[in-house]
């Protein structure tokens, strides 16, 4: 199936209305105690608002889209086995630590596939009240405005993000990237991460993440223009983790350059 | 000598004047193509803005405080032997590299310690038009806002800030306190990396760092009743760098005791 321009602007409009209404509850919540509890361990967080804001984009997209299946974060979603229809991702708190902790850095995240093919990415700051939304149709916008491809930087001048972990643990050669940097940041979270990409503050980005961590940032990354893979080059698998790696055309040369040496 | 509270606030708002302007001049700059040039390595950098920031900056000390002595990052200060009379710290643009590359995350500090004892310190963030300031006789502001003190949460229950460098080529024990608390965050500029703390936003934050990044931030922590010091303990030395560590009564006393096991 393919969808016009019209079709896709269309989704686009009552998405963005959907994620109005999330940043308000999401707004409100925050002024109240939230309900915090651990997942997989300590550093796993989960909250009263990831459940509630997916309870509430699932819904909206089902009652949207009859044909809709969706790959989520909380447990709302299906049990996705390919990439054929109308594949939804939805992270209705990415940076669950950071939204509790410093209640900044963190973001809500729908993206679109349709049969395989990344269709629309949104990314929702918070905090900042900035949307980024998007796609291969329609270009990427900050809101209303219109963003151009960030410059081909190459690795060693910019600065790098990666997951703070993974490098603590001495993971995926993140040493050696950081090390390769002119500089490198931990921010603890994909969609902001993503947005520094995305708007030219990184030249690129890399973390183990689930598709609901990735899919958006990927739909805005290549519409871009940015090379999105995996840290071995190789396409992302849109129903498992990957060590995805986002970055410009020369850095992402650089970084896989520097992880087979 | 004592400076009545009075003389204090009038001090205050004098450089939250100086402020505005010079946030003012840093957005016009911003705009405009940056001269960046390299001091010590490629990775430290200086721009036309710390210059003229820094030059405008102590013209208006040397004009309202005859007897200043000026401690400052670019060169205009003064060559300050001891911490008697009224000494001000300057940082024109911390956090240059972030400046330069994310157009976010920097900060410009300034702080008046009268006779070794902190008097007020100025942290104001650029971009999201906030100051942080005030002191041990007046409180700490955020713009107009009066803080409380952030609650006095431990280690292993918060996000810990430290200099990414150090972590990477594994100096000051930063592994293990990475490690033991619940996460860790590398922001790359010491004013932005106070202000988490300040806020309550992380548990603590450490560096090494020289007098001009950590005077104003220190001003502030103490008087809300933080703890700030070098990272064994000691009284920070305001005449050259040191491994500054500041935290939550409670993160404090957890980092001390990791690093020195």
């Amino acid at each position: 199936m393919t969808l016009s321009q019209f079709e896709i602007q269309d989704i686009d409009q009552t998405v963005l209305l959907w994620l109005e209404e999330v940043r308000k509850q999401t707004l409100i919540a925050m002024q109240q105690q939230l309900d915090v509890d651990t997942k997989h361990d300590v550093r796993d967080l989960v909250t009263n608002v990831d459940r509630g804001n997916e309870q509430f984009i699932n819904t909206k997209i089902r009652n949207f889209d009859s044909n809709a299946t969706i790959v989520s974060e909380e447990g709302f979603g299906d049990h996705q086995r390919d990439m054929q229809g109308n594949v939804w991702f939805v992270d209705p708190i990415d940076g669950t630590m950071n939204f509790v902790k410093e209640k900044d850095n963190f973001a809500v995240m729908i993206a679109l596939y349709i049969d395989d093919q990344p269709i629309l990415g949104w990314i929702l700051d918070v905090v900042n009240n900035v949307v980024y939304h998007g796609g291969p149709q329609i270009g990427v916008l900050s809101n209303q405005l219109r963003l151009d491809p960030p410059s081909d930087d190459a690795l060693s001048d910019g600065i790098v993000l990666l997951s703070g972990a993974r490098l603590l643990y001495g993971m995926f050669g993140y040493d050696k990237i950081a090390k390769a940097a002119l500089g490198y940041r931990v921010i603890g979270a994909a969609g902001p991460s993503f947005l520094r990409v995305i708007s030219g503050h990184a030249v690129g980005y890399s973390s183990k993440m689930m598709p609901w961590d990735f899919a958006a940032g990927q739909v805005l990354a290549k519409t871009l223009g940015l090379s999105v893979s995996d840290i071995d080059g190789r396409p992302l698998d849109m129903l498992s983790s990957n060590i995805v790696l986002v970055a410009t055309n020369r850095a992402h040369r650089d970084i896989l350059t520097l992880h087979k040496s």
